[in-house]
C-alpha cells in the first residue's frame, strides 16, 4: 500500500516506535517533582534534549519541546516580537512559508499593526538572498524563512539568508520542520522549529531552538516548564521517541536521501513522458531528496487524490479544490505556476524502487480517466484550423462563472481553435483558481496572457491566440 | 515503591497502554487527509472524540483535544475573553485556582487591563455560592471554578456557581483537571477542561468542551484543526489512550472511590494522633477520594520529602521551601492554614492498603528526624514556666531575619516560655512563609495573634502569650 505523503506525517519510525515503549514505565511523572519517579522522567527528558540538541547543532539549555511543530513556530516568533518590540513590529516572511508562519505573521500584524514583508520567490519557489536581505529595514523584529519548502520541496538559500541578517541584527526563524530529518540547517540561524512526524517521530512533539542572545520573552500565561518557553505537561515518552527517531534518520540519511533522490528524478523525467500537459514544478536541483511535485492540466485535483487512493496511491495536493477554502495554494500562487491537478509526492524512507514504477504505470491512465469524465480536450498538439468567430475582430467570451477548477481552463482550450490567430478568447471566471491556471495555461501553450479586468459577478481573463 | 503523587501526575493506565500501542500502527497519520490512511487515523479521533464526549457529558462537537490540560485553559479562558470582549473584560476565579487559570488571567489582566476578580475561600478551601455569585459584575466576561482543589482535595460548590452564573448570563468554565476520572461534573457548565495524565492517560492530552451557544473567538494564529481551537497536528495514539483510559477508570471509579476514601480516612484519622503538631488541611466530606494534605510545625517541607523519598514514599508539598519561588502555595495562603512542613498525599488507583498503613508507620519517625535536625522544640504540650522577659510589659524579640521556613516559627516556639502569660514575642522575619505561619502557629497554640507591621529590612509579627 504505497503511502507518498511523507510530507505530510511519516509513519512512525521503528526507532520511535522502540523508545516509546521503552520509556512508557519511566517518562509519565513530573519531571520536575523531586522524587524517585520524577527524576527518572527528569533524566529521560534531559537525555531527549542532548540528542536532540545534537541533532540541532545547538546547545541543549537553547532547545525547548513543545507540543506541534505549529507551536513551536508560534512560540518562537512570539517570543521574538515581544522580546524586540522596541526594535519595531516589523516582520519579514517568504511567501511561500508554511501556513503555520503566514498565520502567526498575519495574527501579530492583526494584534499590533506591526507590517508583514513578503518576499517574493522565482518559479521554483526559492526567494534570492538580495531580494531577502532589501525586503529587511529598519523596524524589521523578525525574519522567518523555511529550509525547504513543503509544497514543492525547493530549498531555499538559508545561510546566505543567516549572513544578511545577521549583519543587519535581524534573527532569523528558521521553519525546518521539512529538512531537519535529512540534516541539521546550516548558516548562522538564530531560531529554528522543526516538528517530529515529519521525520518518524510520533505526533505531539516540536522543537525550539532559540540560540543565546536573542531577545526573548515568552507571550502568554506563564509556564515554568521548558525554560517558559513552552507550557504543559510534556509527553515524555513521545519526546525520547521523537529524539531517538532523529538520530536513527540522521545516520541513515545519506544513504536513503541518494536513492530517493534517483527515484524522484524518474518521477520528474517520466511524468511529463507519460503524461501529456504536465508541469513539473519546484527546483530541479536546489531540492529536498524525496519531493516532486506537479500539476496535470484540465483535471480536478480532489477527482485525481481519489483515483490514486482507489489506485492505492496515497498523495496529497495543492490545488483548490481538494481545500476547503477553494483558494489554490498559496505556495503554487506565489511561483505562478499552475495549480489544477496538482499532486505532490513525498516519498517515506524505505519506498521500494517497485512502488514508484508502479505509480508511474498507474498515472497516465489515472489521470486521462478523470479527463475524459470532465470532457477535456485530447491530444497536447495545439488547436485544430480555427473556426468563424462570433464577434468583430474574431473574438469569443467563454462563460464560466459559478464554475470551478478545472473546468474554466477546459472550456478556455475547448473553443479556442475557434479563434483566428491575433483573437481573443476572454473567459468569465469567480474561481479563484482561475487567476493562476489561465496565465499557466498560456505559458504551456505558448499563447499571450493578455490581462484581467473586473467584470459582472467575477473577473474576466483575455487570453490571445498567437500560433 | 509507593507513588503517592496521583494528583501531579498519575502511572499510565494498563487500558492507556494497550490503546496506545493498538493505535501507533494506524494514528500516524494527518486525519484532514483524504487517503486511507487519513481516513484511519479520521477514524480513531473521532471515536476517541465520542467516548471523552460521552464521559464528559457533552456533544462530541463540543469537544476538542489540546495539548495539554493547561492548554486548555488557556484556550478556553482565552476563546470566551475575545468571544465576550463586548460584555466586558472582567473575569472571576476562585482564589484557589489551579496556577494555569490564575496566570492566564494575570496574562489577560496585563494585556488588556481586565480586572480579575478574586473569591475568597474558607478555611477548607471552598468557595461559598453566595460569595462566588456576588463577586460577578456587569462587565464580567468569564468565571472560572475548578471541580475540586488541587493541593487539599476540597471539592467546589460548582453546580451552584454554575446557576448564579447562568442567571446572569456569565459563562462558567470548570477546570476538571483533578476530579474528572472520578466523574462528570454536574450542573450548567458553560466550559470544561481536564487533563489525560491525571487519570492515567498519557502525557500531551487535554481536552476542552465549550457549549454550544457560547461566544467563543480563538485567539492566536488561525489553525483550522480541532474546530480552529486547538493549533498543531495531533498526537492521535495518545488521545486514543487518553480517550480508553478515561472509560477504563469511569467504570472502576465507584468502588475504588470507595476503597480509596477509607484509606484516606485512616490517614486524616491516624496523622494527627501519631505526629504531634500537625494540622489536617481541606474539607472533611465534601473533598476527592483519594487525596488529603497535612502539614507539620517546624517541618522544613523539602527536608521531609526527601527523607519520605528515601524511605520510598513520593509525596508532594505545598511548602515555600520546595517551590523555586520561596513562596508557600498560593492555596494553603487564601486557606490561611499552616504550609511548613507540608505533604500532599494522593493515591493512584489501585493503591495497596499496605502501603498506606507502611507510611503511617514510617511517618512519625521520618517528622521526628527533621524536626530533630532543625532543632525544633519538641512535645507538644504548652510552653513552660515562663522565664524573666527582657522589656518592660514582658516582651521579646526574635530576630529570624535571613531565616527560611520553618526557622522563623522555630525560633518563635522555642523562647515563647520565656515571656509571661500577656507578654509579647516579636518576630523579624523576610520571608514569604512567615506571614502564613506565625497565625496558623497561634491558631494551633491557641495564642493571640496580635498583627504584623513593617520592620527594617522585613516584617514584625507580634504573637501575645494568652496561655
Amino acid at each position: 500500500m504505497p503511502y507518498f505523503d511523507a510530507a505530510s506525517s511519516a509513519p512512525l519510525h521503528p526507532v520511535a516506535r522502540q523508545a516509546l515503549q521503552a520509556s512508557l514505565d519511566e517518562g509519565w511523572a513530573d519531571p520536575a517533582r523531586l522524587y524517585r519517579e520524577g527524576r527518572r522522567a527528569g533524566l529521560l527528558l534531559d537525555a531527549a534534549r542532548e540528542a536532540a540538541a545534537e541533532a540541532v547543532g545547538c546547545r541543549p539549555d537553547e532547545l525547548v519541546f513543545t507540543p506541534s511543530g505549529t507551536h513551536a513556530v508560534h512560540a518562537g516568533m512570539s517570543g521574538v516580537l515581544s522580546g524586540r518590540r522596541r526594535v519595531g513590529l516589523g516582520v519579514t516572511v517568504s511567501a511561500v512559508e508554511h501556513s503555520s508562519v503566514l498565520h502567526a505573521a498575519a495574527a501579530h500584524e492583526a494584534a499590533t499593526g506591526g507590517a508583514v514583508t513578503e518576499v517574493p520567490v522565482d518559479r521554483y519557489g526559492a526567494v534570492t538572498p538580495d531580494t531577502y536581505a532589501g525586503a529587511l529595514r529598519e523596524d524589521t523584529a523578525l525574519a522567518c524563512l523555511q529550509s525547504a519548502n513543503h509544497e514543492v520541496g525547493t530549498e531555499q538559500p538559508v545561510a546566505e539568508v543567516a549572513e544578511a541578517c545577521r549583519s543587519r541584527g535581524v534573527p532569523l526563524l528558521v521553519d525546518a520542520a521539512q529538512s531537519l530529518g535529512w540534516g541539521p540547517v546550516e548558516g548562522a540561524w538564530s531560531l529554528l522549529t522543526g516538528s517530529a512526524h515529519k521525520w518518524g517521530g510520533p505526533g505531539g512533539v516540536g522543537l525550539l531552538a532559540v540560540r543565546k542572545g536573542v531577545r526573548f520573552a515568552p507571550r502568554g500565561p506563564a509556564d515554568e516548564r521548558e525554560s517558559g518557553r513552552s507550557p504543559g505537561f510534556p509527553n515524555i515518552p513521545a519526546i525520547v521517541a521523537a529524539a531517538a527517531s532523529l538520530r536513527a534518520v540522521r545516520a541513515e540519511a545519506a544513504a536513503e536521501a541518494a536513492r530517493l533522490r534517483a527515484l524522484v528524478d524518474r518521477i520528474r523525467a517520466r511524468v511529463p513522458e507519460l503524461v501529456p500537459d504536465v508541469e513539473v514544478v519546484g527546483h530541479p536541483e536546489h531540492r529536498l531528496p524525496h519531493l516532486v511535485t506537479f500539476s496535470c492540466l484540465y483535471v480536478d485535483g480532489e477527482a485525481l487524490l481519489h483515483e490514486l487512493d482507489r489506485a492505492d496511491f496515497s498523495v496529497s495536493s495543492g490545488s483548490s479544490c481538494t481545500s476547503s477554502t477553494l483558494t489554490p495554494s498559496h505556495v503554487l500562487r506565489a511561483m505562478g505556476v499552475l495549480s489544477e491537478g496538482n499532486v505532490r509526492v513525498s516519498l517515506p524512507a524505505g519506498t521500494p524502487e517497485a512502488e514508484v514504477d508502479r505509480f508511474l504505470e498507474v498515472l497516465p491512465g489515472v489521470v486521462s480517466g478523470v479527463r475524459e469524465k470532465l470532457g477535456a480536450p485530447t491530444g497536447s498538439g495545439g488547436p485544430g484550423a480555427a473556426a468563424g468567430a462570433d464577434e468583430a475582430g474574431g473574438s469569443l467570451v467563454v462563460d464560466a462563472l459559478g464554475r470551478r477548477c478545472p473546468i474554466p481552463v477546459i472550456e478556455l482550450a475547448k473553443v479556442f481553435g475557434e479563434v483566428p490567430v491575433g483573437g481573443t478568447v476572454t473567459v468569465l471566471s469567480d474561481d479563484e483558481a482561475a487567476r493562476l491556471d489561465i496565465p499557466a495555461w498560456c505559458e504551456m501553450r505558448g499563447q499571450e496572457y493578455v490581462g484581467e479586468r473586473p467584470a459582472d459577478h467575477g473577473v474576466a481573463y483575455v487570453v490571445r491566440r498567437v500560433s
